[in-house]
């Protein structure tokens, strides 16, 4: 017979997680002396005392919910029974002014590529920004023939990858929100892993004009076209009339790749120290465990890495809007506690405006795997950021400029969070997953880390890292946090691949354009 | 010396276009007696009269506009010296009535494959539908895989593709225009040149459950999972505890992948009215030559395909919204003129609501091109509707069901349209353009129309047609319709390959949601 298996994650809470894989059956009895009612599915939440209709129930400490039924001691705690509580108001929050600077850690380094502004790379990619989806056809083309002829010419090299997405034309580029979307293209250009180095396709009629997307490096010249004002940066216009036909295009933009190449492969990794990297932090295709094991490990790598002075960047509005209180009162200082009441307000604001609100974020796979609602879920989604002071807030599409813990306001949407986490400059991804996703990104290593260990055996090639053994009692979560921070070291390195690497798994761009199209 | 060339539309236009490649300069005498005052370029407008602010400029018969300076008689006409007219009101339009049938053209054929549901396909594909992004790398190996190693095994199966998309999950499922986007991808899976044959990869934990993206095609069972209603839908759940790492997923898709091929390679082309075709045109890139030479060419085989029997789609809300009155009081009935002032009117709202209007469509390439603003692009845009009645109005992702002429009310955007227009189950694509665009589509052959032969000689081999020759007094509009409708029907047909499949160049589908994302 298998041991019942659950996890209180805190005192005062008055339901318990079941851990074992399966689910436990109805009359099982458990070792605090609770008796299943029913069967209860892995992940799914037990009452430890009868509740009543409009009684808390309560997890991580926090209020997830009014029971809305009799749940008798024993019961199944799922979203049917429980009311989800009305969202934090935003005008009455605990105003942080935390400037703890944790023990610092000293003397880790990896060895990255050092670019002429002082960021520092994890890989050596030739990027093509593209500034309308028109032109995407052509350089997927000019892609194939530069990986396969020119590529080999230049072995520092990693990659070329095109930056392709559905803006830059087709759009109302003067409405106040599609800020957001160029200077997300904008700063996915500046990209640490692509040398500084900028290679556009354009069309040449876009509304996404080369001065617009790059203001400063491109000014128009009479004639038509445009000066670049700094060498680093070119631009292959395919109406240009020098352009004859297909063959004229791909010629054209191999041509101005070559000389990119030149360039990135005289890059060479060096020792630089930890507090180089940019990592980004993400979920999705979360359960109850997420909150359980890989999250608060992925905490503790994060605390670690900001204690070697790295900058490190948590998001997903949605899934923090919850639990803002928190946010608030670990502010470095008032006026990042301002901003992340503004990146609320705006969010509720923009969900308004379409008849949502961030109940709309759970999942079909997130109940299923007993997370009850967004509030249950935003309590584990935080547990990512660690524990230290949160330093800096970064809107939708700009950079990050400040080391230690930032929070990056984005969408909860992976690929949305991950295309906005890459124009603010990260060079390392790590994402955690009860569910269950092949994510995976060409312009930065995504490490991938399992809730559960039967995730982790059934993907055994796409999870980098198991967090599960922490519920198996077989690894305590300082262990795996320390794992993982020392495997993200190597993988920054270039020492490790990521499952995602090595099986060549990319996902798309997506980008976050709140303005309408036309 | 080059003669100087120009262009009337309209008798009552107080302009004229210049058509001369490189334009005039300052001085040249026109044979009408009006002598430029400084030089103009192609595609741009030249006044016959002396203007003064608050004098209407007059193209197509149309005020496009109101002079802001003095503009002399041979004055150049441009966006600068130019004030746009309000929006046409909604609410008091003519409202048409026109039954007129069209001398009906008898005894053109395709061939095409008939599908059960008596549609008919222009190629034979196997087509992925993926119900998220997170699926779409596994997706993109597997399209390999089985291109390699199973497309040779069928070889009336003409490719297999995967539809692509950033929708799924991450969205506000439940907000009220999330309908657009569903309805998009379940209606694209259903194009006819997929043979009625639909292959889903899914996650397993996305919003975009199974049942939702095909309700009552697949039905949710107790276990977890779903149970299919239908033998010609089929579903691989990457989450199924079945799939054992990234090969086992590429197995369970290539599996299923064969299934749908061995019924799909059972497809033969037959010889079918060319009233079985569902057409959809579009413009991009458009000039000031577009409403001269390719939009009616569009136009006359617009009518040469209706006269058929044939459903054409146009499109493009913001490009038809300032000849509303034209398109209302074409009519084929009162309703039929109520659905496209529903259509305009929630555009209208669409954009309001972020703080945008119609004038957001034009670019910076089409001003440059000559088209001042969208009041004159729009009627240029109007053309390639020909001259028959309005017998359907199609909202964003519904499907066309009414033969003869439909609006399909699409944003402009060029990929946002040919994906609605996909979705309306469009077998046959049309696509003027002259600026220039390399479009393709991997669903449909995609038959591009150069409005200018300098363009059409410098994208000799992706422009399928050069309607310049209208421009340059080479052919009629009436002979060059002509030879486009036979060329799309040899197209349709499978003799003949467009340049976009020639060189495989294809783009992203692109869906409308205008709902918020989380």
């Amino acid at each position: 017979m298998t041991t019942a298996r659950y996890i209180r994650i805190h005192e005062n809470d008055n339901v318990v997680t079941i851990a074992n894989d399966g689910g436990l059956p109805a009359g099982t009895m458990l070792d605090n002396g609770i008796e299943l009612r029913e069967a209860v599915p892995q992940g799914h939440k037990v009452a430890l005392t009868n509740l009543s209709p409009g009684d808390v129930v309560r997890r991580y400490n926090v209020v997830i919910g009014r029971a809305n039924t009799e749940i008798p001691k024993g019961g199944w705690v799922n979203e049917h029974r429980l009311d989800m509580p009305p969202p934090p108001q935003l005008d009455d929050l605990p105003i942080g002014n935390d400037d703890t600077v944790l023990e610092p850690l000293e003397g880790y380094t990896f060895e990255g590529f050092r670019n002429p502004d002082g960021s520092v790379g994890t890989r050596n990619l030739l990027a093509i920004s593209t500034s309308v989806q028109c032109v995407s056809g052509v350089v997927a083309h000019a892609v194939e023939r530069i990986r396969r002829e020119l590529l080999p010419k230049y072995p520092n090299v990693d990659d070329v990858i095109s930056l392709d997405h559905v803006y830059g034309c087709g759009v109302a580029i003067q409405a106040p929100d599609a800020v957001i979307p160029i200077r997300t293209l904008r700063n996915i250009a500046r990209n640490p892993n692509f040398g500084g180095r900028t290679l556009v396709v354009s069309l040449g009629c876009e509304k996404l004009q080369a001065d617009v997307f790059f203001p400063e490096r491109f000014i128009p010249i009479k004639s038509g076209g445009f000066q670049r004002q700094d060498d680093n940066i070119a631009l292959v216009t395919l109406q240009d009339e020098s352009n004859i036909g297909f063959d004229g295009m791909i010629q054209a933009i191999m041509k101005a790749a070559e000389e990119q190449l030149v360039v990135l492969n005289q890059r060479v990794r060096t020792t630089c120290p930890v507090s180089d990297l940019v990592v980004g932090v993400q979920c999705g295709g979360s359960d109850a465990f997420s909150g359980v094991s890989a999250n608060p490990v992925v905490g503790y790598a994060t605390d670690l890495f900001v204690r070697a002075g790295a900058s490190v960047m948590f998001s997903e509005v949605t899934e923090v809007r919850d639990g803002i209180a928190q946010l608030t009162a670990r502010a470095a200082n008032p006026e990042v506690a301002r901003q992340l009441v503004e990146q609320m307000d705006w969010y509720d604001r923009y969900l308004g405006r379409g008849s949502a609100d961030r109940s709309a974020n759970t999942s079909p796979g997130n109940k299923r795997g007993g997370l009850s609602n967004i509030v249950e879920k935003a309590m584990g989604s935080i547990v990512k950021s660690g524990s230290t002071p949160i330093r800096g807030v970064i809107p939708p599409g700009e950079r990050c400029t400040t080391r230690g813990l930032n929070f990056a306001a984005t969408p909860a949407s992976d690929f949305v969070c991950g295309t906005l986490q890459l124009a603010a400059g990260m060079t390392l991804h790590v994402f955690t997953t009860g569910r269950g996703t092949p994510y995976g990104l060409k312009e930065v290593p995504v490490v991938k880390v399992a809730t559960r260990s039967d995730l982790a055996r059934r993907w055994h090639d796409l999870m980098d890292i198991n967090a599960g053994r922490v519920v198996d009692g077989d690894a305590t979560i300082e262990e795996m946090g320390w794992e993982l921070f020392r495997y993200m070291i190597d993988v920054a390195s270039g020492r490790a691949k990521t499952c995602a690497e090595t099986l060549k798994l990319h996902n798309s761009l997506a980008l976050f354009n709140p303005a309408p199209i036309t």
